[in-house]
């Protein structure tokens, strides 16, 4: 095998920029022996100098060094963000460089026209690390899944909240105290909302779901709902039902209507993703004729995210001049109402059994008690029934304390 | 996109091979879009006759038919078996057509041989479908952990014997019991030595090993034990340690050293494979900056099989006249002397604690105590000890009721 020397571009020498140099230092030699090429980083663009570090000398701060550098053949976008790093990627593209990507907010907001621009260029744009940080699951959805129809994505898909989750539901605590202990140890930013309110689940399962169905899903187009409402006393019920509470990312096909949301799910402790514990995350995939398969690992991290971007860069290697991903056009996919979308939910009210089953049954029909852990309040699992219908029931109980969307 | 006509051939019209063209008609429209061409069966070699059948006026019964007819770019083998599979799948690989199988026992023999062959013919011999079903393995082994060194590869690689472990330890039942109930459900076959006996996960750990170490692994160098010894009291005693058993084909790397075993473990209910029950398969890998991942699905049945079979077509479609397959060489990796390998064992012997604890401490200085289960016995757990130094040990313990390797 003939070895060339490929030289890359880093954008970014952050958490996951600098896991990219380690990971390819590291494995340096198994990982030119899989590219076919001797990979070089011959640049990184960052804003800092890191004095000292051995990449001192590779720093640039001018990004026209790196994309006019025509032995540059893949770039690696590692800053976040949509802007600036939208019009650099785009840049490299028209430029003929293949790019490689861990940056969700980019792929979520343009990965249609930038996987365009790379068919036409004949190079290529991957984001493996987009999703479920080091988890295999865009490469396998494009490439293995293949002979089938998606009829449903379901993913824990962020690690900060599945962190808190657990947690609650081990030892007993209420969320906020959670998030204090997530935010101390690292685990959580500072300013937790993208995490905590659903919204990095949600640009990723837009991913997802633009890849299953091979259709642009706006993530400003998923309802989305994260969990700051989940309390230690609605842990307490998941475990006298055998089930755990987790935040899914889920995009359905029914019939011919797609329904995409965020939000938390009560799910029986028989579902796959049920024992998907920690900062791990869990990616479900229903097929037509394949059933149902499991993708399960870190979903963050600086190392297991850089282990996907260099996968990424190893396959860009092997097919430079050949544009390898799959169909994901510009037509926008219109997702059905949220309001159609048929759920079961557990519903806390205030006041026992006797002062609410007749309103109870007037609203919802027959419904599931659940078993009593807390004195004073009732709890039930409604049948199936329309989100829309929910809402408007939901504000004829003055007293309702909680609801969670039920999966079993 | 031009859509061209591909033709294929399908040998074996058995489970898998209805399987493969109820797919491709069922998901007709997509497949052939994904795969950037119309792909015909044009024809289905089997020994028998299928009147009524609409395949009938495509069986042929003379394999030189499909091969001399220049028109046919890919073969799907799914017949089984080394032989003639093995002669027809290297002829064709000769005549220039790639090939698509879900046969185990020619991978796992010749895998390394027809790969070379598909290599040096620009073509294609894909195999996703002979380890773990429906599940993507092979393709993200091959392309999705390139960034790592492979660690580990553990497995529950066998439905049946996943189904006979579950209902042993939810049901209470005996080995015999039900083994004779999956047979008369179809999870077994009559014959079920290659189930029970780990014959078959010892050809599936061989295969995901020479893909993870890129040398030829042979299966007849692996340690096989299966699951007829383990008794309904064994799982008693699981249960007590919130543990279950599984049979694992498991290859690790331990310094430069491969050690390679299929055989029951008694692993804790938080391992990633724990919720692996019933008919479905779990494979977890463990990479060196990944970390560890995990993937889940039906590891056998007609649909999901045949789901691989055809993403492997759509592959080899997408990539006439291009080799994609990776690097397993035909060097053969030389496996280390199990005997080497360190492990603890669960071992229970007949008699109560005091009757045996001066012996124990003998032989193996400190164990830990398990709780009682059955009066009369006495069970425990051993360091970390090589194997070989074990079963050296265990011929001194006269009366042992059974051993089982523990990996917590």
């Amino acid at each position: 095998m003939v070895i060339n020397m490929l030289n890359i571009g880093v954008l970014g020498y952050g958490t996951v920029g600098s896991g990219v140099v380690e990971v390819l230092n590291t494995n340096q030699e198994s990982i030119n022996k899989k590219a076919g090429n001797e990979i070089n980083i011959k640049y990184v663009l960052d804003l800092r100098d890191f004095p000292g570090d051995p990449i001192q000398e590779k720093i640039v701060h001018d990004y026209d060094v790196i994309l006019n550098d025509p032995d540059v053949q893949i770039i690696v976008e590692v800053m976040g963000g949509v802007e600036p790093a939208y019009t650099f990627v785009k840049k490299a593209l028209q430029a003929g460089k293949s790019v490689c990507t861990s940056n969700k907010e980019l792929v979520a907001k343009h990965g249609a026209e930038l996987l365009e621009i790379a068919k036409s260029k004949h190079i290529n744009f991957l984001f493996e690390a987009s999703v479920g940080g080091g988890i295999p699951i865009i490469r396998p959805l494009n490439q293995s899944l293949t002979a089938d129809e998606i009829e449903e994505i379901t993913g824990i898909l962020n690690g900060t909240t599945n962190y808190i989750l657990t947690k609650m539901s081990k030892e007993g605590l209420a969320f906020d105290e959670v998030l204090k202990d997530a935010q101390d140890k690292g685990y959580a930013e500072r300013n937790p909302e993208a995490d905590v309110e659903g919204y990095d689940a949600c640009r990723k399962i837009a991913i997802l779901s633009s890849l299953a169905f091979g259709m642009q899903v706006d993530y400003e187009d998923i309802y989305t709902e994260g969990i700051t409402k989940i309390t230690d006393v609605d842990m307490k019920y998941a475990k006298a039902l055998n089930a755990s509470i987790k935040l899914f990312g889920t995009s359905k096909k029914v019939n011919d209507e797609v329904f995409a949301m965020v939000s938390p799910m009560m799910i029986s402790e028989e579902h796959p993703l049920a024992g998907v514990n920690d900062v791990f995350n869990g990616i479900f995939v229903s097929g037509n004729v394949l059933g149902d398969v499991m993708f399960y690992g870190r979903g963050a991290g600086k190392l297991p995210t850089a282990s996907a971007v260099v996968a990424d860069v190893v396959d860009a290697a092997k097919h430079l001049g050949t544009n390898i991903m799959t169909i994901w056009s510009n037509k926008k996919l219109e997702l059905s109402d949220i309001k159609k979308a048929k759920q079961k939910f557990f519903v806390r009210l205030s006041g026992d059994k006797n002062m609410n089953i007749a309103k109870v049954n007037e609203l919802f029909g027959a419904v599931t008690d659940v078993e009593e852990v807390i004195a004073g309040e009732y709890a039930f699992i409604t049948g199936e029934i329309a989100e829309g219908e929910f809402a408007q029931k939901q504000s004829e109980l003055t007293n309702m304390l909680n609801r969670i969307r039920v999966g079993f």
